[in-house]
């Protein structure tokens, strides 16, 4: 194990060591360009790979994977553009993002017209670069700032792209930490974008982070990273595992959450899961102001899970949602973008929200008629008369409700009490053989 | 055909064309002495069928109808007052209201007091003439507007009222438009009211022209417009057709609908109906101020259907309600309370809610595990990474939540798109073979 | 029969005359020293006796009782403090709070140091005698104000507590109205504080009166009204009658009901029970500001009815809760706190509750089909036209809701028109045939 490693075990609670840590980690991968497949991911995973244990799967071209194809995989070893006086417009090599994400290979040499249908610009913020890609469609193309496109003069242009789009495979990975059940929770983050900060690495980050920590300690639930390109990725991965979706009874989406903005938590498609119920309370908990989205079907990889024949109970955790920050999808969605300590804030909400699954399980007071005589068992206050302490309401709270029908998040929320509290009544209570778990 | 007729046909948009062809039929109608029974209503559903097919039934006096009795038919021919001066205090001939609803002849001569009892009039709206009857207590009357009864002097009046009641029938009009399906939309309307012009002959020129709309277009519903008195119609009406009364999924009174008040829809007794769904939403496309009512067993027809026993989902649709303008139920209900563009409306949001009501299916993805590749089917962009097209979100929509358990209605409002686009999303995807319908 | 009890008959409507019967109850008991056993329980059971028929039930010491034991049965004669002057500082004669409940007998001199344990107070409120008591845990003591316990100088007392805790039993009493049905509503009162007025004797003697009053008229529903010493009785009664709980379908613990507050109640643990709504109900037409408050497992006796296994529907009124007014549990929860007019509210509040639960059945319309014809039954108005009179709109809303499915009580509230004229309709329609009863 690493240096950094041990910095993020559970009990290392100082948030600007923890989030200085996934901020290393997104600088370290920053500078990779990653696809939907190629080199670039393969890399990325090694990188996740030398902080948690990752099993890398290889899925060759053409496989077929529920509608789709797995497509040929794409390298990209250098891209630009030359004017007629010989100099570089555009370069790959200073930001990946100005080749067409999938473009086939091209040199030669074109007039400004026949240039034009293949250069790919964000009119709307004209000094960024825009993230575009033609997966499914073969092309070629190069992407600019509108305001480097206004400037291109008439003439000749030497195109220089130096792709390879072959028979190969796709690449994923997978950490997975055993519980003492075979309930799964699975986080799913995307590995295919190249440069964005946000939309890809804080959400890596952050993932890695979790797998990290958790790894530390004893787990009811079982936990499942996967590290996959977007949607063909989700395809491929619930293509090979449809035959054991059914233990998958959580799932989260992590990605953009490491900006500045307040969190957004977009609902499971079913709308009121237990995943759903656990994130609430945590950002309950956080006392910041929260968004909570409904369901809908577009998005990230919780589009794929919560397809109708699937139905996974899937959310997606994001600060500033795609789409709605001005550098979603642009070269401005860069290391500026994204701060340690929203990193450690996601991470924190993420294990907050998980302590919840973990411990969120449905009792039998196994002496339901009348209240059990607690004091006999030297949990009960010996002189009467005054308002009772809380630790006694929140037994009484427990007792009560433990009826095979509420767990313990029902009755923190019925009760007010926080589920901590309800969770360390209900330890004393199964110590004294008063509550019996329900399966 | 006539020219009318044709003026209605569903291509004809312009709302003051059509919005003038209803008013026309009110006016043509107006003169016409209606009650529950007897030749008003027949020549009324004469003039009606020179526009629609329309089958005529007659049910004879004394039939019994579920609790009730068809009545004895009723006619009159004229009833007059004359004072001892032999001025013509009261006129039928001015007004069909002057004379009580089913009184019974009557000719003599009587004190002031005598005839007091047998004078009605409404002291609340002292210039109006109201309407009232007495349907199954067997009465002599006369109405007149209280100032005019408040001028009456100490003396002698002659009355007369030329009317007969004897064994006839009870006559009421259907107008059946067959579907591709036999589940079936009643829209009943009232046609026992004299001289009324919002309570009576605004349902009457609005259910007339949605049924000739209707009669040029394939439908998937069969629609069927009944035109009956009110009360004893409704129930002769279900009395004779209990065993067919399954086939009635929705259902819709339609009366008050020419008046300037805003729309208010009196939601089915089950109050989560598919018409209700349907009328709220064309209600919210309005953009118009609108008032929702619950159920209540009062009112109109509705009161019949909504029955425990039979418990049809059939709401309601004014603008005004009854009782909540002063001109209901008197003489001040007439052509000048209707306006042909508020006719126009009450037509234009009844073919809204039913192009819903036809148009709402539950349709199962074909393809529900992972989203399908709409790109190898040509319905999806080529080129990625920015904001996606409106039209590809709306066949998200529809693809991820067409389960089995949502109907496109359901898919629009969860998503927030308009039904139209929701349903031309399901249209390309059923071409696609991606949709099933459901049955 | 005496003065006192005539005067209470359902026909006595003067709330004052009412109130201050009740008052004069609460000035009977107030002197009596009560526990959870002992004479002081049994006194006060006899003075109830007077004023309604009450079963005696003893049980003995040690007897098992769900998961609780009966204790010994405990009984105070005297007790006081002499300071070394041998003046008395404490005198159980002067307030029975001052020796802490199921004080062990003590009688020995003792230096402040070594009283000063034994010694209770509540700084909180420093000029008033806190209620404390000690009943599964062997303990003498004495309470005291703490202005006064802050007065105590060095030197020697004289401590004396003659009382004894010895095999015995505990005393609790029942009274049992058989109504037309065996459906029985439970009302619990606690009978074991000594000297409380409002968290005790109000209760006490709005109970009484409810009894009196109800055993005047004959009932649907049968009514059991126990009083008991809270928790331990409960429980006592509860283990006893585990195999007629099933007839329990409605429960009130009655307490703190004599203060000047506004009405609390506190909902069943099921929160929408057939009391709730009674109550809920009765309390909107106070037209009184009140406050409804959720089930929680703590307060009085309903946190053992309620107690999981069990579940009753047993709901909680008070005025101020237990401890939201300073003068709970301690000497100022005198006279002068409870008022005869506030026992008189809480009495009328249950009585129409109560009301409601012995007319708020499910009836079935014999003529479903349609409206059934009420003219023909001279239940309907002769002249058709105007407004329907609110009686005749008041019986189409019971003929159409009742389908088996809608109880009175829920009309009522469908229609906002009163239970007692929905209940008036009701009658009519029974009578008439038109409605009969559900099982």
């Amino acid at each position: 194990m690493s240096a950094q490693e041990t910095s993020l075990a559970p009990d290392v609670l100082d948030d600007s060591v923890v989030g200085q840590a996934m901020y290393e980690l997104a600088e370290e991968l920053a500078p990779i360009c990653r696809s939907i497949t190629g080199n670039g991911v393969r890399k990325t995973l090694n990188v996740i790979g030398e902080r948690i244990p990752l099993k890398i799967t290889e899925v060759p071209s053409g496989t077929q994977v529920l509608d789709w194809t797995v497509p040929d995989e794409w390298n990209i070893r250098d891209a630009y553009l030359l004017n007629d006086r010989g100099e570089k417009i555009i370069d790959f090599k200073r930001c990946p993002l100005h080749v067409l994400g999938y473009s086939m290979p091209m040199q030669g040499r074109v007039t400004l017209d026949e240039l034009k249908p293949h250069l790919f610009t964000d009119p709307s913020h004209p000094g960024w670069v825009p993230f575009r890609y033609s997966y499914y469609t073969k092309n070629w193309g190069l992407c600019l700032s509108h305001s480097a496109f206004e400037q291109l003069e008439d003439g000749e242009y030497q195109v220089f792209i130096d792709s390879s789009l072959e028979k190969g495979s796709l690449t994923y990975g997978e950490c997975f930490l055993p519980g003492t059940t075979d309930e799964e929770v699975l986080i799913s983050v995307h590995t295919c974008h190249p440069w964005m900060c946000n939309d890809n690495l804080s959400g890596i980050a952050v993932a890695t982070a979790l797998a990290e920590r958790l790894s530390f300690q004893r787990n009811r639930l079982s936990y499942r990273f996967i590290f996959i390109p977007t949607t063909i990725g989700s395809i491929t991965w619930l293509s090979r595992n449809q035959a054991r979706l059914h233990k998958v009874k959580h799932g989260l989406v992590l990605t953009c959450v490491g900006d500045n903005g307040q969190f957004h938590y977009k609902r499971t498609r079913r709308g009121n899961s237990a995943i759903d119920d656990a994130m609430i309370y945590a950002l309950k908990q956080t006392g910041e102001p929260h968004a909570l989205l409904d369901f809908s079907p577009f998005g990230f990889d919780e589009r794929q899970y919560s397809s109708p024949g699937f139905n996974l109970a899937v959310g997606c955790l994001m600060r500033t949602p795609n789409g709605k920050y001005p550098e979603y999808h642009t070269s401005a969605d860069n290391l500026d973008l994204i701060r340690p300590e929203k990193l450690a804030g996601s991470l924190a909400l993420c294990e907050r929200a998980f302590e919840v699954l973990e411990g969120n399980v449905r009792y039998m007071n196994t002496s339901p008629n009348g209240e059990p005589q607690l004091g006999k068992r030297g949990i009960y206050r010996t002189i009467g008369g005054s308002i009772p302490e809380e630790s006694l309401v929140t037994m009484l709270w427990v007792l009560n409700f433990s009826d095979g029908h509420n767990s313990l998040l029902d009755i923190s929320e019925r009760s007010s009490i926080s589920f901590r509290e309800i969770r360390q009544a209900a330890d004393l209570l199964v110590r004294h053989g008063l509550l019996a778990i329900c399966d």
